[in-house]
């Protein structure tokens, strides 16, 4: 039978990029006592590609991913072009549609199923302000991607 | 100058959808005493109409909506179309795919900017799992759809 | 070189659909002297399927398609699914995504340009309203579709 | 009951986006006279963020939105994206899939429906042609926005 | 150093489903001797959902996919998702937009990489014809999803 | 009665698009002896702008196309497109997401039905591979497009 775990690996990475600096560190343990990996970070710009490459060279960095295997890299690029999609709801542009996104990302990997079989997932979410290019003139927007890797 | 208040919109929606169930009344209370009206509700089809209608019906029931009027309709309705292009990341379809969700949803709806003539804007958060229509064939899934109404 | 004639056809088909019923037989005779062909209707559904339906027997009904040739059907088909962009606004869906249309339809068939080598185009507009499955709670919406034929 | 006025406003807008410039002004009076405010302009790109910003900057300088309320922003910047969908019908782009456009715009604003409590919507129509960054390779192309401000 | 194998997975995978039932044997054999296992189907719907459960419901059959893991079940979803957008071309739907399809389907699972630590990947290919619901109004179709698995 | 011809045009180009540098010669023979006209070529980019432009460049200088004429630009730039759609799978996007494509395109055109009167039709094969801008990471990928000419 596969089930979720107590701690469901995207609740985890939602909770995470939710969390203000306070309330992070806490929290990132919690995270990691539940056998996950996280990373986190922040990213601005009206260049999506900006974004995406953000996010892989944070994963790279701080380890969460093994860039000399493709697999990893694939896993972790299609969970992020997810997650892009809740932020940008439709057309997956930022400047070239005149807007503009300031994020935080999360990204947590581990076993995310009772069954060890399941082996290793990843989640990316995403969360912050999505607008125009003029401070103010922006709401709130997130995503989620999960991957098996 | 428009600014975000202490008590995002859209944070409020997320964290509300991924709160348990105990978690639940106090954080209510924390969004409602910011000002917001909040309304929450399950949801779970292969069939996105259905989706869509669940949360139009409860925000229509609990009064976060004035259903004689087109405007606020409208609002939640582009709302609920971006939360659900989290939710389905890419292709706004389920059963078509041969995908099912089972989903928790918040609307929250209030002033959400410092700038009181902004007025008042509406978020839906969903938050739950899609998959296969198999027991355990399914992972996390989120969205979150902000407008101004 | 070409160019553009006196009449286009795109704004040819625009210009019926939005006609009254007062205007319309002028203005089909004029469109119709500058050398097109034309074809109106009306549909109304939560089922695309059946938008796309109308559009085509219309089509082959009042003689605009030569039904016989596939060649003639795919050009039509293509230009119906452009029109259809215009009216859904990034996802092709109506009942799906809980809404519904009326809208009349112009089907235009003629040659467009000056250089009679570009042969025969064809265009189909769309105009009417979008919108919840309950009366007055929609929008109007429009959408133009063009193809060589 | 909400209803449709007498003059409604998307096809004011569209009506108006293919008048010939000796139409234009009687009916902009028209339209002006219906209660609605309206704004005209042209843009050519082959850049998507050129044609938003020209509809947006216009928008501004003739005091059809007020640019210091993101309400108003928001309203307009989600009708233009609708419209710019029936411009591109698929893939909300211009040069990066190898074309350009030129286009004329119009805005009209006011109240739309008979109960004065729908208050103002906005609509935003395009019309002109899309194709290949060489002359007389292009076809026409027309796109209609709707939303409430 | 990652490099692509002698037999790339993408390639056998359309080779084999665009191979007539002459050449269909050899091709299979060749494939597997590479070390790649296969299955091979047909299937013809109106309804996508019938033919995602098609493709899945063969690779459960034929073993090429262990039913009890998810991982394994995502990863032929995915995959069969990309190769539906290559046979849809824009909107992944059949019927809805009156549109019907009879495919050829092939699934290729194995190692795909030279670095063995790139571990087994999974190829959909679909070909076949696309059109009307009326013998004789279509044309060809096809699409290629690739996963890690 | 509208019936696939021997060898069928998408069939044709998909297989060219396949073949090694040894079987390419004799290939075409066959295509080409069936009827056809063929064009054949590599593109390799981050930007999509390049990669249709590359296939439209190919089709002109080889005469597959009359550049004089639009509505032949037309029909190859659709069939271009929609081969796009596989390669990219739901976003026609390259750069703009942070990946890369090497590519080789056939093109062929031609009587595509016994039946005369359905006249000449074109197809754009493209098989290679998408990945991250770094050598290895990427896999295969394909997309067919089919119109009338
Ligand atoms: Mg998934
Ligand atoms: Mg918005
Ligand atoms: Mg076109
Ligand atoms: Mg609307
Ligand atoms: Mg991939
Ligand atoms: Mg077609």
């Amino acid at each position: 039978m596969v089930d979720q775990p107590h701690r469901p690996i995207g609740k985890s990475a939602l909770q995470l990029v939710l969390a203000t600096s306070e309330e992070q560190e806490a929290l990132v343990e919690t995270i990691e006592s539940a056998g996950y990996q996280t990373c986190l970070g922040k990213t601005g710009s009206m260049e999506l590609q900006k974004v995406v490459s953000a996010i892989e060279t944070a994963a790279k960095r701080q380890g969460l991913i093994d860039q000399s295997l493709y697999r990893e890299m694939h896993a972790l690029y299609h969970a992020i072009l997810e997650a892009v999609q809740g932020v940008t709801r439709g057309q997956a542009q930022l400047g070239d549609v005149m807007r503009t996104v300031g994020l935080k990302f999360v990204i947590v990997r581990g076993i995310a199923y009772e069954n060890q079989a399941e082996g290793e997932w990843i989640a990316v979410a995403l969360y912050g302000t999505i607008g125009a290019p003029v401070r103010g003139l922006e709401h709130e927007t997130a995503g989620l991607g999960i991957n098996h890797i």
